[in-house]
């Protein structure tokens, strides 16, 4: 019996699908660069107990399985393995109870981070983490890259706010992990060990996340620089005077003028960087907004002015949000046929070396022929250089490849990380080996086995 | 050759204990009720270095490495076993950097926490846990505990202020985890797996930690209420309203006789309970706590006063802290012989449920014919239920420990965990396997074997 048959005859009809039309649609995620395979048979779980059955019968055919929530992230994460079943978690989408007094939500990982943040305002509740495509993204997706996003910088990444997770084994056993209650600490933290584990090691079914209070009210300024290096210095000088903005963002040049392209609203293109800066502190939030102002003045700042009003602050976010769109709608645009593409890094160092990373960026740029734009949450010092590259010219990929490696080989240099936000999936599998080192890697390795001795779950990613 | 021979060849003179009345100080923690054994030698170690040499002579003699911090702990996880080599790091007690722009400290595992917060304080930062025992535990024994405290409720527990680490592993190779930047996800989170794990997984050798901005002067309020429930309710009233006050304590009748016995300072020991609680919200603080006071008055309190200056706030603080020392004190004179002691017990439970948790001691103190007091972090749904005995009369230790067993019986009944702060080391081995169950205690050890095969790190703690 072939893996297709044996999961149809396991599985309520229209779980899987095995039509080669459909299984094409679920090959990546939107990472560029990175080989993706074809899925054998797409299984689109209702409950635990189906991805516990699809996840058994898996293993009984040695056939590997990988998890795919919206397929929005940018590393590969989700790609397909040639011949695997693939799992599509985003039937499982509900919300399954708020509790407003413990703080906590449960939810299935297919619901929408943007359809969870809407359903807990609703209660008088916040869920923070946003990254950039929380309109779409899920929060078992979320869970299990550890998104970020523009909140980061005040409010933390996904995994402080995980209490407790359900997780499919590769034994088709269901794990319960963590707890419900503020505080806990009864034996090793498998919770955070399934976060951002990128399907490797189990499968999500159920996540209990901690809510907080409604955020206040927003103030928001933005900050024009001659030179990205100041508006690097100018975010160190913030954290150096103890300043928390709820949102430090970064535009470069290439940004802005794509925003602009992209969508015209008066933005400053001839500048060389923006900060976007904001802070919720309630009846301080003027206060610290000036003190972010002066320390942008004082950076080298040419102009800084804020908000005058929530439409104009809310268009200032909606600017940052589009950045994504509009620089591939520049890549595209940059070379004929249509294949202009992105390849979207994703570096963090430490803040105070900030302005020595965008420095770097365009030095590399320069050096390798290529255009990077760079934005990024300058608060948390993860920028997003997105390098320009002609797809259909081996030349300008190879140049786009090793300018690439330069700003990894740099993140490094400058005691940072080879990923802030985005994940090593297919990415960044080398990078990662050098970023832990040999005994790293070991242990990494050592726990992939401990609970995956057969490489079932994802295989090929992160390790 | 012994291993205390070969240690002692392997390391520094001087580094090597083996004399038996000194060997006799380094059997136990705090934790009452647990066995110790006697080590065959203690190990001083100065750097990483002389750690991994003590773990890799250990491991060529088969001896087991128990490693210890102050010894301040209360689950028995720092107790000796019989014939190991005890690691103590209390010597490695250096604060290597404090970086003010990311916000991050490095230190050594030896350094007590009220040293690291007043070092990080003076360079105009901060560094929130804060375990009862904050003066006189250390670092690195918070971390291996994931130690909590009173500022939780706001500010959250240890591991969340852990960016990475170094580790001797049970090979004796060094591995460092994590980063020194705001984010990063990197591969499994290695970091959070060993905080918490009581020294079962390696020994913490260095701890990258993160700091924050100095707290707002807070304002302190006392709800004094006639039953514990009410309380209760007014914690769960309290968190309903999206209130996040930086500290929330209740203190029973019983510790507020304790103290007032201990040091007189005009507590009303009349009350059945005082909740006391802060805000540290700047501007608001004020409006916070009076709908705080508010929420205690509907809820039952007969009296709530807000300290009118700083000195009796911290009087208030200080009587807190006092809980304990008062509560050993009134427990060894409750039975004749200086033979009275206490079981520390240590439960978290949903906010919601909190007042049926304290409800179901007072029937479990009923019941069994023990006194129980009550202590703790009332806005995390954790207590310390503490239980009274004579450690000369085995029925009242049966009866103590029957009233334990119904405490943790009664905590995960209530949706809770068997321990929120204190660490599950001898004392809570079984209700940990309870709590997460077969599956959950196979993956604990699969995971324990991956990085320790040999059993050699802490055998017996956790597991």
């Amino acid at each position: 019996m072939t893996i297709a048959t044996a999961l149809a005859a396991a599985l309520p009809e229209g779980t899987v699908l095995t039509d080669p039309d459909l299984l094409a649609g679920y090959r990546r995620d939107e990472a560029d660069l990175v080989p993706a395979g074809t899925p054998v048979a797409v299984v689109r779980p209702r409950s635990t107990a189906e991805v516990a059955t699809a996840v058994r019968v898996a293993a009984g055919h040695g056939v590997p399985v990988v998890p795919q929530g919206a397929r929005t992230g940018l590393a590969g994460a989700a790609n397909a393995v040639e011949g695997c079943v693939v799992i599509a978690m985003t039937g499982m989408d509900r919300i399954l109870a708020i509790d407003p007094v413990n703080r906590t939500a449960v939810v299935q990982p297919g619901v929408v981070n943007a359809v969870l943040a809407k359903a807990v305002a609703a209660e008088g509740l916040r869920y923070p983490p946003d990254p950039g495509s929380w309109e779409s993204c899920t929060i078992g997706g979320n869970v299990a890259t550890n998104a970020g996003g523009m909140c980061c910088v005040k409010y933390g990444v996904t995994t402080e706010y995980v209490l407790g997770l359900e997780v499919v084994l590769a034994t088709g056993e269901v794990l319960r992990t963590g707890r419900r209650t503020a505080k806990g600490v009864a034996g090793y933290d498998l919770t955070r060990l399934f976060v951002g584990s990128e399907g490797t090691l189990g499968i999500i079914t159920e996540v209990t996340v901690a809510l907080r209070p409604p955020a206040e009210a927003a103030l928001t300024a933005v900050a024009v620089f001659p030179t990205t290096a100041a508006a690097g210095a100018a975010v160190a000088a913030i954290a150096g005077e103890g300043l928390s903005p709820s949102l430090l963002e970064l535009l470069d040049a290439t940004h802005l003028a794509a925003i602009e392209a992209y969508r015209p609203m008066g933005l400053r293109t001839d500048a060389r960087a923006l900060l976007l800066a904001a802070a919720d502190t309630g009846t301080r939030a003027a206060d610290d907004l000036a003190a972010i102002a002066a320390l942008c003045e004082r950076s080298g700042a040419d102009e800084v002015f804020a908000a005058t009003d929530v439409t104009e602050a809310a268009a200032l976010l909606e600017a940052r949000r589009l950045a994504h769109p509009a620089m591939e709608k520049l890549a595209l645009e940059s070379f004929p046929g249509g294949n202009g593409g992105l390849i979207i890094d994703d570096v963090a160092v430490p803040r105070a070396r900030l302005a020595e990373l965008l420095d770097g960026v365009d030095r590399i740029a320069a050096e390798h022929g290529v255009a990077i734009g760079v934005v990024g949450h300058a608060g948390d010092g993860n920028m997003h250089p997105n390098i320009v590259v002609d797809r259909a010219d081996p030349a300008s990929l190879e140049r786009g490849r090793r300018a690439f490696d330069a700003i990894m080989r740099l993140g490094l240099d400058l005691g940072g990380t080879c990923t802030g936000e985005h994940g090593v999936g297919l990415l960044k599998r080398e990078w990662l080996a050098r970023e832990v080192g040999p005994v790293g890697m070991r242990v990494q390795h050592a726990i992939k086995q401990a609970l995956d001795p057969a490489n079932l779950l994802n295989p090929g990613k992160i390790l």
